[in-house]
């Protein structure tokens, strides 16, 4: 079980980003961002359930990202209608299941925040919401529970709340930096109701990078020792380089979703945060949008003197670049060094761009009239004045 | 066949690189970048097959790069010992034509630049390296061949005149930019030459970012035209902006090949290319190393009114960000619009890296003792030589 | 006098920075920086004031930084010895007063922190060296008198108390961050304890880029609102963008202080400045250095409306830009107005450098061996030892 | 005399830019860009050649920058009226004298560019512009003449056969990069007509960098070798660094010519420059725009083991730093060599701003309607034109 494993001392390694990598291989709708290829074309799901698990994850998550009910049937969207929430969760369920056991992974059903919780449904109808994903996870026979990416840690407590009625082990990560949730309660107050609400296991995912997440994670470590609690700590951020974010994360920025290539990190990025991360007293380790097979490869090869094993892909790759003796160019056989690559600082061959941007910054959450969601799709006129507002 | 549609003046759909795309996804090593997959991890070389024609590939070429014997057998990877190159060679055939099938996509028989030319192999030598792989295309009845990756005129045309032996299309590109071959012969008399060797079809392929192989494949129509030459042209260039290139291409570049992240092109960045290559005439229009599937997808959409269709992929893809109107976030759904998209410079999140590097610029090129191939792994005597010169 | 003025809410307007500007027309030395060009070159220093004179500052300042006895004799520097420190100083009062006198400008006589501090001498020794000055001042009866760059709050406190024995009014500014000065003491606690020591206005110069000089005035304002106490606020930063500045500010940018030109602050940043320093409350706005008359002429500029009036300097100048109206080119006429400015992000040429640093941070402070002065030249053994330091 | 000196083989060190150097202090209006400072305010014109002076220049060029009559009245600025085309070349002639005299200098009467020749005026009428301001030159004795800033080749020719009639010896340099003047005409061939037209020496000045103004003038030596004619060679490039300028320069970019700061070249810039310069055969090595008398030291101090001695203003100066080894501060001191200077790259601290910026490129010339000169200010109605011509 995942507790036995932390508790021993081991280090577990995470999966990365199942929307944005099946986005790229043209299987998820970036907008609305709803999993259900698990359903529609289960062969891409298993393909990257399968890379991730060679590259060195311990744990797969269920594809059951934004899966719940209110989330599939959001503006426009109409997959509960058109293939059911239930399937949906099943498939994912029965996918992860099958590649785990081709290996020693576990699998983790996860569930995340909900429409119903912007729209100001009261606890007992958003716990429902959970419930209802809950329920599939248990006749699967899931190995543990997340519940990630929540802005508002009062609708995470919600989500560990109902998770912990199921008796197995539940992890929560919110998708928060330093500054806190959306209404401004600090990482360390966060973790410290988290753990209080049932959560063994705690951290932040998605919305930032790795540096900015590693921070938020401290922060939740002092705010737990203070209140003399203890858990496992846990980080998935982003693959993207985000120095330049405000409270919101990389929504904010200009670039999401569509543009944000010149900010994904290299593997070397990614060591050097694996490195960070264990240093820091973090054992679950992982990964979230952008993160791809061989970034958390680079987690299970920067580790991989503490775990005394290298992941299956490695045969694949070389650590620090030594494959690159078996180059043709001699130039290129000169690179296959670690001082070479650590010390690059690599161009972005983008001379009209810039290195940062402006956030948004529209400052809008949860009661906030446009944060409102709706069954049916955005209409013209909603668009348009969103536009308006774009300008000013 | 693929002169019937091109005469048509059908558009033809490349598809996107292999070598890059499987080494992320940890089944290709950088360095040999050699296509042993096909046999070890047939499903997910099917699986990448799969989602080029998804995002429009009308052609799906077989996973042959570098299968040469002698490539197979360089530096210390084993390949053609351990597996055997008709084996390898083999399999690539029968997943691109189980994958095609599924489709309305032909099968292209791919060969590529040798180890036996550069260490000065004579002209049958090489021609014999290359006939052994054309043997398998014909029996395993590839619909057409291409000759690409060349650095040297001189070897694509004899690559070219052994793949005419078989009476198929024979397809040809080469990886040089508008200073032309490595030894100096200009793009204009490098497609004169193919041609006349018995190309149908000309152009290039990696080593450049799309603007530049633009450029390259313009100098190719008019050496064509000047000589009255008839022939169609094909781009597939890098998905990797680089402006700072010199000759040899993106091998140069010190960030190559673990630290171009920040030069990946955005869809839109390909729409954009696309859109360019279509004006000036090319009707094979595809990429190379860095195009995952949504690069393909974006040439598909790019040139959906000329087609007059989309590909299965943009299911989960709208124009121009227009699936953006299902996103929660407010200030998201602005940003469902082409305007949007055109206009944003991209920021690299990297304000310690500057925007364009100096290339390595060793200028060896084949004769040159350093660029002699060998059997055996590089040694450490030979590594360390390298780092000194690497310095100065 | 200058405390009527701003009693009765005139906006008073600094000038610039001396040291650097006379160091590019070659009169200073960098690394001393020592004002004996009063002596040498009085006709240099002559000029510099009239610019800023005609580009609109209400109050000159002597050129006496760093004019103490113990600092014109530090570290090889020897021109105690060779002029005296009597000379420098009351030189330039002459020049200042003289120039003064061509207008309607306030001369104030300027005192900065001394080697004595940084070898630990008591209280009574730094105060000599601060008294040697004054009296001066008094001699050539300055009109007020400025304590200025101290990064110690401990050390700015004796200056004001020494200056405040003349009965003259007393400015005071420290070159720090909202970090706080070097021993870590917040700007808003020093604030407080200069205008107990007898300050009448109090601020920040140098150091820092006007955006972060700005905060930390804010946080000055907040301290002094908080223990009830009452000053005017004065802010001179530097014209170098330091964003990526540490505690110690740009002493610490690798660019310091020969390669700083790629930072250098647009006239249209400075209007910028001056207006939030406006809004701010701050009512003494000038610069340090980097600062160039057409810089000050800015402020004056953005300032005119609240000011009833433009500087001399503003007959060769059109506000925002209109006098493009006369250019040759039509393109450039066309950049004659405001929002053409504004918008305009300036690109660096510099292709090939990173936008921002990571500063040196070495943390020594006053009491660290390193820092501790000396008035011999610092030997070769010395330097060796530094330059090891460095690289590591 | 300037001949004897080249001739000898000693170089010869030009002076920086006036109008540039002097908008900043106060004293010259950008657009129009005329020289009244000459009588306006002569100590500051004064001022600005002792520090060229003492920076090392060898010649001082009289401040008769676009002093022609016609330039002198145009765009609505009425300076010819006001204090007359004659007052003004005269007093630039007297303060060269005077502050020559000082030293050891050289005066340099300078002519450039004329509105008359834009107006289509024919070859006479144009020439008759030229000969108004010899008259002045040769009554008042200058030591030789400078034909300068010309963008079509045509007009120099004129300019240089008027100069030419006074029997002194003629320089002439163009603002043009490696494309060759407004018609296209290449370097070479400029060069070559210049020569033949009389000229003794022969380059660029402003418009480009230093690397891209050494192109051109490699391209202009290799003209005259190809045409077996025999001149001295120059250079006085901007101190701005411009990759990204098209034919017409840093005119073009959208910076000029209020926010060029971030492009302003550091003193080491110079000195690289400095270097090459002389490496490649030119003797007569100066500054245009943006050349402060710092610039001008850094090519006297490179220079200085080749002349034989250092510049006055050195003495103020540490050749690669060393001043530093008397800095305050340890990790300042560790600076004092030329190695960190060499290998630095500086930062821009401006991280939302790009590298390169796109020029504006309308390519109108001589001839084109919107390049005719006026002697009206231009009109409300004729700006409102040309800022709809900006946005597309």
């Amino acid at each position: 079980g995942i507790l036995e494993r932390l508790d021993a001392g081991e280090i577990v390694i995470g999966d990365g980003g199942f929307v944005f990598a099946l986005e790229k291989r043209g299987y998820v709708k970036a907008g609305p961002w709803t999993p259900e290829a698990t359903v529609e074309h289960p062969e891409a799901v298993r393909q990257l359930h399968r890379e991730f698990l060679r590259a060195g994850s311990s744990v797969l998550q269920t594809f059951t990202f934004y899966a719940s009910e209110d989330k599939l049937e959001n503006r426009g969207n109409y997959v509960a209608e058109k293939i059911s929430c239930q399937k949906v969760n099943e498939a994912a369920c029965d996918i992860a299941r099958e590649v785990a056991n081709e290996g020693d992974a576990l699998v983790a059903g996860g569930v995340s925040q909900t429409p119903s919780y912007l729209n100001c449904k009261d606890k007992a109808e958003v716990k429902a919401v959970f419930r209802q994903q809950l329920d599939i996870f248990m006749k699967k026979n899931v190995d543990f529970l997340i519940a990630e990416y929540f802005e508002h840690v009062e609708e995470a407590v919600w989500a560990v709340e109902v998770l912990k009625e199921s008796g197995k082990p539940v992890a929560a990560t919110m998708c928060i930096g330093p500054d806190g949730d959306m209404h401004g309660i600090p990482p360390g107050e966060c973790a410290v109701q988290l753990v209080k609400a049932g959560a063994s296991i705690v951290g932040v995912n998605c919305h930032f990078d790795p540096d900015t997440s590693l921070e938020t994670v401290k922060l939740m470590k002092e705010g737990l020792q203070a209140a003399k609690l203890k858990a496992h700590l846990m980080s998935q951020p982003l693959a993207f380089h985000t120095p330049d974010c405000g409270k919101q994360g990389f929504i904010d920025l200009p670039e999401f979703p569509f543009a944000l290539e010149p900010r994904i990190v290299s593997r070397w990025d990614v060591q050097n945060y694996a490195r960070k991360a264990y240093d820091l007293g973090i054992r679950y380790i992982g990964g979230c949008c952008g993160f791809e097979p061989y970034h958390i490869r680079a987690i299970a090869e920067e580790l991989a003197p503490e775990r005394g094993f290298f992941p299956e892909a490695s045969e694949k790759h070389g650590s620090w670049g030594n494959s690159l003796s078996m180059h043709t160019k001699p130039w290129v056989r000169a690179r296959a060094r670690k001082e070479y690559w650590v010390n690059l600082k690599p161009a972005s061959g983008r001379p009209y761009c810039p290195s940062m941007s402006k956030p948004d910054g529209w400052g809008v959450t949860k009661g906030s009239r446009e944060l409102m969601q709706q069954k049916e799709a955005t209409s013209e006129q909603q668009l348009k004045e969103l536009f308006q507002k774009q300008k000013f």
